[in-house]
């Protein structure tokens, strides 16, 4: 099994929760072209056509995004873009004054084995902190609490940040999919 | 010649500045897919060779974006989203408290024409408004002030528009490329 992705973070969360598994997981690191698309799931679809065309077999492919209530989704499938332009600090501006700050964050899995393609998909429901805290993680990990908990993901270890989060899902659900494959 | 676009205020724009040249446009109103890329030219070239694998031949596609100064280019390629979601509110609580309000505007004109492609860029350097003004024009319009004026893209008419911005810019390059293929 390979992860293409160029995200170190992403990486390290696979390589974590596979670990455990005894499933070792090869990195590799590259940027791909992704679609502007509406949903996560469209993106992934379309990541995964393309390095299928490009002769890659037996990968995952992790698209994940979060998406503020209050802000019609934003920054949703540009997560990646908006963290690199106006960052975390730009949404907490937007957010300022700001009643609602529901959010969820959503990781689609795709998978290409043996011919065939795969999606699995996780997500959290959580809200936006005021600050950025914690020094774990990646990205928007800061100013996510996940729901029932006090912490952000970014106070969280990777472990503890796999069990509940919506790449965590993400995972399991692809990990009792290849259980199911190999039994 | 054809214009493929699902925006009627791009339309409209061609539709006044070919009307002069004697050449009538044809509007294929329609949505493509989209590269998520950091410049507009790849994401025209990308559209292109999508349209062209489609079939389509002897047409343009216009991708533009207005990129803030201040704001590491946010929204570039992705202002059509961003206004969709967190929209002029949004740009301009980001900008709150910043002196820095310049930006510029680009459109990438992308041609097919007897086989091959074509390029042709535009751009506009301008401040962004304190608030929106204007009713004309469509998308960042009313927020955008070019160099040199001192009312909005959406204080102006089309023809005023045209003859300033950066779409007028790109649609003078494409005119003179049409006019030199004629002569």
């Amino acid at each position: 099994m390979k992860i293409i992705t160029s995200n170190p973070g992403k990486y390290e969360e696979y390589h974590k929760f596979f670990e455990k598994m005894g499933l070792p997981i090869e990195w590799i690191r590259m940027k791909y072209p992704e679609l502007q698309a509406d949903t996560t799931e469209e993106v992934v679809i379309e990541s995964l056509n393309y390095l299928i065309s490009k002769g890659y077999r037996d990968f995952i492919v992790d698209d994940s995004g979060i998406f503020i209530d209050a802000l019609n989704g934003f920054p949703g499938v540009y997560s990646s873009y908006v963290y690199k332009t106006i960052g975390l600090g730009g949404i907490l501006k937007l957010l300022d004054g700001e009643k609602n700050r529901g959010a969820k964050f959503v990781t689609v899995i795709g998978l290409e084995l043996e011919g065939n393609t795969h999606l699995f998909v996780g997500e959290v429901r959580g809200t936006i902190n005021f600050k950025p805290q914690g020094e774990n993680g990646f990205g928007y990990d800061p100013i996510f609490i996940p729901e029932g908990h006090s912490r952000t993901f970014a106070e969280m270890s990777i472990e503890e940040k796999n069990s509940i989060s919506h790449r965590g899902r993400a995972m399991n659900k692809l990990k009792e999919f290849l259980i199911k494959k190999m039994i």
